[in-house]
C-alpha cells in the first residue's frame, strides 16, 4: 500500500514506556504474550468507519464541518470519493497496526436514490473492500445497518409506526446480512437509534417494541436460513437521538430479549459511553452482561459524565481501561467481539494526524489496562480478599443447600436464631482502592 | 375512635373546586363513579406508616429532627410508643377517609435485642392493628421488611456476602409474610435498598444476585405450603443508599425476574420518584410494566427532576398525575394494588396539621388527574390520533402476517421495493400536547 | 401580505378556552387587559428566525433535514432564498398576531465567501427587512452576530487563542450593531455558544475571559460614539456546544460582569431551558436575575429536565408559565424585552402547520399563565404569606439596624441571649403548593 | 501521646513505590523537597473532626450507626466524650504525620440546653485543644460554626426569615471567631448549609442574600475590632440539603461577594464533590478560583459523577489530584490554606483501622499527585504547547492594543478584512492528552 494520504506518519511502532515520540506506542506491543495470549488477541482492535472517514466532519448541532480532509477534495463522484475514503481508511488500518474495522452500509457507499440503486452501490463497494481486506489481511469485526440517518427513519426504523418504513428497514437489515457475511464480518450489530419514543403521548410502547421483536425474528429465520455465522449483538443506548430508546442499558435489552424468547441468539455490543449516559459507572454495562455470559463485543470510547451527551471521546484514562480489562481477562477474552473504536476525534483537532494520535493514545491506554489488570490478576491480592468475602456459602452445609435450591425459610430462619446476630463485617472499600492504586502506580 | 391527637382537624369532607378550605376535598369524592366506578376504586389511596409515624422525624444528612409530634412526648415503653402512633395514625387514616395503610415490619413494632424479641414485639402489635382495622374498617395494602436500617445489613440482606446476615433476612421475610397474612395484607412489597453496590473491587454481582433469586424461590414455595395470597411485588430504584441497587428500573427488574425464572410470581410496585432517579420520565416505569403486565401497585410520590435524591415528596403536579391515571385507566385498575402516599412532609413544614395538608393535596392532585384522564379517554381525540398512526399493520395485509409470526426479510423486502420510498408523516408531537392541555387547562 | 405560503392557516383568533379548533388561541387576547395592562404588553411575544426559518430543518447529530419547507422549492441563488423565507417569516408573524421578532446575521442573510461580500448581503436584507417591518409593524426584539456556527470559530470567537480570528468576532459585532440600530432592534444579544472550554488542558480561562471583557469593552465605546441604543443583554448556557460555557448561569454572567466593571452596560437574556441544563430549575435564573435588576428579556422555551442537551421546546407547561409571569408581573413588565420562542418544531414535525401548532400552542400556555399569576397576585393569599414569614425583620428594631448595616455581632448576640431558643416555624410548603393548585386548577 | 486508641497502627512512615504495606506512604515523604518546598509545604494536610471523630458515625438516611468506635463506650458524660475524642483524633493526628485539623464548633464540644451552656463547654473544650496542640505541634487550619444541624436552623442560619435565628446564628459565628483565634486558627471557614431555599414559592430570594450579606459586614466588623487575622472563607455548594443553595458554585460566590462589596475580605474554600454536584469537572472550581486570586482552600475529597449527592469519598484517582496540584503548583502554594480531607470512611467500612487506611491512601494520592504535576510543570511540553496557542496575542501590535485597552472594533475590523479569513488551528485536545498520560504512567 502507498503512503499517500499520511506521508508524514509512519508504521506506527511499539518503543516502550520512555518514547516521548506521539506516533509511537509505549505500551502496545501487539505480539507480547500477556495471560498466556498475545496483547492483540486479547485486545482486537477496530476502527470504526464513520467517525474516522465519513461522519459529520466535525459537524455539531451549532456548527459546520472544521476537519481537514485534502484526500477528499475535487472528487465528486460519489462511488469514487467512497473509494478514496477507503484507501485512506486502509492505509491508516495498516500504519496502525490494527487488525478490525467496522461500518455502517452506508458508511462505506453513497446511498442511492432508491434501494435498488443503494444496493448496486453497495455490492461495487463491498468488492472494493473485499480486495483491500485481501490486501492487507485487516478483517471486519462487524457491520450494522444505518436506521436513523435518513428522513424516512425520523420515527424509528424497526419500531415506526408505518409499515411500509419497517419493511425498508427490514430491507436493509438483509442486504447488510448478505455483505456482511461476504465481507467475513464476525459479528452483526443492532444499534437502535431511533427505535424510542419522543413522547409517550403519541407512542404505542408494547406495539412497537412486538414489532422490533418481529423483525428480529426474521432475522434469525433468515439467518438460518443462509447460514450465516455472525454473532448478533445488540448495542445498548438510554437516549439521543430520542428522549428514550428501549435498549435504554444491557439489562433492559436482556429483559427484551428474554420476553420476546430471543435470547439465545443476541450478545450485547457494550458502548462505555452509553453506559455513563444510562447512569451507570462506565465499566458497569460491561461487567453485568459479562456475568450473564451476554457479553459479546464493546466500543470502547469514553464520554464525559459532566455532559450529558455521546461525546464519544478516545479512551485515555487507563483506570477505567484497567476495570473494563479485567472483566475481559476473568472472561478469557472477547470471542468474536473486539475493542472498537466508536471515537472520534474532537471537531477543534482538524489536523488528519490527530486521527492517529487519537488512536494511538486509545490503543496505549487498553494496553496498559491490560497489562496492569493482568499483573493485578497474576498477584492475586484483589481476587483473594473477594472471595473470602464470600467463604461462608461455601464452607457452610446450609450455603451450599441454599444455592443448590434445597433449602427453605424455615431451615435459614432456625440458623438465623441459632446463631444471634451477625457480626460486622468491613466491607473494606479504601483497602481495595489503595491497592488498586498499588497497580496503577507501581512507580511515583 | 376518640379525636384526640388532632383535635383541630375535622373529617375532610368533598366541597368542591370552588373551595379554599385548605382542610376540605377539592376534587376528591370518593363515592362520584368516574369511568364507570366509583373514584375511590380507581385510586385505593393508602397511607404508609414509616415517613408518617416513624421515620427520621424530619432528620437529614445534615440535621437532627425537627417535627412537632406531641403525642410522642413522655412516653418511654417502646411497646406503648408504637400503640400511640398506631392510635395516631388510625384517626388520620379516618379522617382523611384514605382506606388503606402499609408498613415495614418495625415501623409498627420496635425491634428487639434478639429474633424472638423482636417477633414477640411484631405478635403484640399486630394484635392491635387487627382491632384496629376491624374498628375502623381501615385496611392493610401492603406489609414489608426492613432489611436496610439495621446496621447487620450494611451490606445487604438478601445479597449480603454473609451467609448468616442472609439467614436473619430469611426470618424476617417469613414473619411479614406471616403477620401480614393475619392482617389480611393484599400485596407484599420486596424493596432492595442495600441489595446491591457501592464498588465494583469488592462486589461478586454474579452471586449477589443469585442468592436474592434463591430468596424469593424460598419465599414462593413459603408461600404456596401456607396458602397464602398477597401479590409479591418488588420496588425498582436505581440507587440510594447504595450507588448501584439490583433492581435499577422495570425493565431490570424484568430482566432478572425473567433470568432466574421468577416472572410468574411477582407483580412492580412503581415509584415515580425512583423512576424519575433512574433517569426516565416521571410515568414511565408505570407505563412500561403496564404495557408487560407488570404494574401491580404505585408509590404514589414525586421527587425533584433537579435533585438527585428522593425526596418522597407529596405529589401536587396534576399534568403527572394525569399521565398516570391515564395508564390506571387503560389497564382497568389497579387490580389488589394501590396508590400509596410513600410521601413526606418537608423538614420544616413542623406542624402536625401539616401532615393533612400534604396528603389532601396530593389526593386532590390525582383525583383530578383521574377526572382528566377520564375525560380525556371519553372524549376520545388522542386515543384516535394515535390508532390513526399504526393504521397500516391492520389494514395492510403484509401487516397482520408480520404481526403473526408468518413473514419473512424478502417479503419485507419485497413489499419495501415495490413501494418505493416511504411518505414522511408528521409526529404532530406539538398537536399532542395541546389537545393535552386543552383537557389539563379546560378554562382560564 | 398575500397568504400564498400557508394557505390553509386562516389568521388566528382569540375564540375562549371552549375551543377545539388548533389554529385559534384558547387564552391569548392581545388587547384584553390585565393587570391594568393589554396582554400584549405584558407578554411582547417574539419569533425568532434560526430555528423557524433556517435551523437545521430539522436535522441531529444522528440525522439528516426531515422538515417540509416547500417554499424553498428550486430557489437556488442565496440572496432569493433568503427574501423568500423572511416572506414566509412575515406571513406568519402576521397570521399569529406577534409583534416581535429576532434573528442572527447569518439567519436572515446568506454569509458571503469574504468578510466585504458578507456585510453587502447583509445590507441588501436589512433593506428587504425593513420594508417588511414598515409594512407590517412587526418590530425587530434584538438581533444578535452567530460566531459559532463558522469553522473559523469552533475555539471560539470573542475567546479564541488567536488574535485573527477575535477580530473578525469583532468585525460581526460591528455589523450587527449597525444593522440592529438600522431596524430599530429594542435590544442586542451576546450568546457565547463557543466562549468557553473544552479542555482545561489547552485552555487558559483567565486569558480568554479578559479577551472577552476586553471586546465587550469596546462595543460599549462603539455604542457610546455611534449614540445606539439597543440594551445589550448576555445569555447564559452552561454548555453545548462546549464543554463549559464561561456565560454558566445567571449569577455566574453577574460575577464575570462585576469582575470586569462591566456591570451597568449589560442585563440578562435568560432561556429556562439552559436553567435547567445548569442545575436550577426552569424559573430559576429568571427570578435570580429579576431580583438583582438584570433581568432584560427571556428565550421563553422548555427543555425536558431527563435530558442533558439544550431540547428547546415549545413551552406548554402551564405551571411552569404561571411562576415565570409571576416574576415579570412583579417586576412590572420585560421593559425593552420579551417573549422569544426560541423554539423549534420536533424534527418529526414534519408539517408547515405545525410551525403554527407550536407557537400557538406556546402562546396560550403563556397567555394562561400570564392569567393566573394575576390572579393569584391579585388574591394575595401567596404574597402574604409570604411577607408574615419575615415580618419580624420590620416589626423589630433590631432588624432594621441590622438592614441598615448598623448593628453588630454583639448587639445580635445578646438579642440571641436574651431571647433564648428559637421557636420552630413551619415552611408550609405543602400549603403553598396547595394555594398554588387552587389557582393553577381553579375547576375541574 | 500513648497509643493506646489504635494500639496496632504504628507511626506511619514513607517507604516507597514498592511498598505493599497498607499502614506506610508510598509517595508521601514529607521532607523531600519538590519543586523547591518540602512536600508537606505543598500539601499542608488536614483532618477534619466531623467525619473522622463524630459525623454520624455510618449513619445514612436509610440506616442507622455502624461504625466501631470503641474508645466512645462507657463514657457518659459528654464533655468527657468530647475530650476522649480529641485524645483519639490527637493520635491519628500524630501517627499520620498529618500537621494540620479542623472543626465546626459542635465537633469538639457538646451543644448545651442553652446559649451561654453552649458557649462555656467550648471554653472548657478549647482549653483542652490548646493543650493537645501544644504537646503535638498539629494546628488549627480553620474552625467553623455549625448552622445547620440543630432544628433551629432547618429555615436557615444566616437567611433565616427570623430575626431571632439569624441573631442566634450571630452568636455562633462570634463565638467561632473568638475561639479560632485563641487555637491559632489560620482560617475561618462559612459553609452556607441551609442558606437556600426549598420551594421558590415560600421564599425571598433577595432579602435571604441581603441579610447574609449583613451579617458578613458584621462579622468583618468584628475582626477588625478585635485584631483577628484568620482568612475568612466561602465553601460552595450547589444544593444539599436545601434544593439550592446561594453559594452554588465558585463563580455565583464571586458573584455574591462582588455585589455586596465584600470581594476584598473572602477568598474561597473549595470542594471538589461539591464541584461535581454543581455540575463543573472536579478540579473546575478550583482552576476558576485561582485565575482570579480566590484560592484560599481545599476540601479534598472526592465524589461519584453518577450520584447525586455528596459522598465525600477519600480521594484516590491520581489523574484527579494531579489536575488540582497543578493549579496549586501554578500560584505558588496554598498559602494559609491546605488540603482538608472532608472525607469519610465508607459505612460499611467499621473497622477503626479503616480511617488510616483512608487518609494513607488519599495522601499518597495527592503526593503522587504533586510529584506528576511538578515533573510535567518541569518537563514543560504542555505549558510551552498552551503558550503558544496564545501567541498572536503577544506577538501583534494589535492584540497588545487590545489587551490595555486601548483598541477599538473599527481597528479590529479593519485588522481582519485585511488579514481575510483565519486559518483553522487544531485545538490538539487529543495530543495534550496523550502527554499528561505520558506523565501519569512513565512506565507499565
Amino acid at each position: 500500500m502507498s503512503s499517500e494520504f499520511f506521508p508524514d506518519v509512519p508504521k506506527i511502532l511499539y518503543k516502550g514506556p520512555e518514547s516521548t515520540d506521539p506516533l509511537s506506542y509505549r505500551h502496545y506491543n501487539p505480539d507480547e504474550v500477556i495471560a498466556g495470549k498475545p496483547m492483540k488477541e486479547w485486545l482486537r482492535f477496530s476502527v470504526c468507519f464513520w467517525h474516522t472517514f465519513v461522519g459529520g466532519g466535525g459537524q455539531d448541532p451549532f456548527g459546520e464541518k472544521t476537519l481537514c480532509r485534502p484526500w477528499e477534495d475535487g472528487i465528486s463522484d460519489p462511488i469514487e470519493l467512497a473509494k478514496r475514503r477507503i484507501d485512506v481508511a486502509f492505509e491508516l488500518f495498516t500504519k496502525l497496526g490494527v487488525p478490525f474495522y467496522t461500518f455502517h452500509d452506508f458508511d462505506v457507499a453513497p446511498e442511492g436514490s432508491t434501494l435498488e440503486e443503494s444496493q448496486q452501490n453497495l455490492d461495487t463497494i463491498v468488492a472494493y473492500l473485499k480486495e483491500k481486506q485481501q490486501a492487507t489481511g485487516v478483517q471486519l469485526l462487524w457491520a450494522t445497518q444505518n436506521l436513523f440517518t435518513h428522513k424516512r427513519y425520523m420515527n424509528g426504523g424497526m419500531t415506526n409506526p408505518s409499515l411500509h418504513t419497517f419493511c425498508y428497514a427490514a430491507a436493509s437489515i438483509q442486504k447488510v446480512m448478505d455483505i456482511n457475511n461476504a465481507l467475513g464480518g464476525q459479528n452483526h450489530v443492532f444499534w437502535g437509534g431511533r427505535e424510542g419514543y419522543q413522547s409517550m403521548l403519541n407512542t404505542d410502547f408494547k406495539k412497537e417494541c412486538d414489532h422490533m421483536a418481529d423483525m428480529y425474528r426474521m432475522a434469525i429465520k433468515y439467518k438460518e436460513a443462509k447460514g450465516y455465522t455472525a454473532q448478533f449483538l445488540i448495542e445498548p443506548k438510554p437516549r439521543e437521538p430520542t428522549k428514550h430508546q428501549y435498549d435504554y442499558d444491557a439489562q433492559t435489552c436482556m429483559a427484551f430479549l428474554q420476553t420476546y424468547g430471543l435470547d439465545e441468539h443476541f450478545k450485547l455490543n457494550i458502548e462505555p459511553n452509553h453506559t455513563t449516559l444510562a447512569g451507570h459507572e462506565a465499566a458497569h454495562d460491561i461487567w453485568v452482561s459479562s456475568v450473564y455470559g451476554k457479553l459479546g463485543s464493546i466500543d470502547s470510547n469514553t464520554g464525559d459524565t459532566m455532559l450529558g451527551w455521546d461525546t464519544d471521546n478516545f479512551p485515555m484514562d487507563v483506570a477505567q481501561a484497567t476495570a473494563i480489562m479485567s472483566v475481559v481477562l476473568k472472561q478469557g477474552g472477547l470471542g468474536t467481539g473486539g475493542l472498537n473504536f466508536d471515537c472520534k476525534v474532537r471537531r477543534e483537532s482538524v489536523d488528519p494526524v490527530d486521527l492517529f494520535i487519537g488512536h494511538i493514545g486509545a490503543m496505549d491506554a487498553y494496553a496498559l489496562g491490560l497489562r496492569k489488570a493482568a499483573k493485578m490478576q497474576e498477584e492475586g491480592t484483589l481476587d483473594k480478599m473477594l472471595q473470602e468475602r464470600y467463604l461462608t456459602w461455601s464452607t457452610e452445609e446450609l450455603g451450599k443447600k441454599i444455592e443448590a435450591g434445597e433449602a427453605t425459610l424455615e431451615e435459614c430462619a432456625a440458623y438465623a436464631k441459632a446463631q444471634g446476630e451477625p457480626p460486622l463485617v468491613s466491607g473494606k472499600q479504601e483497602l481495595y482502592e489503595m491497592i488498586r492504586n498499588r497497580h496503577l502506580y507501581p512507580s511515583h
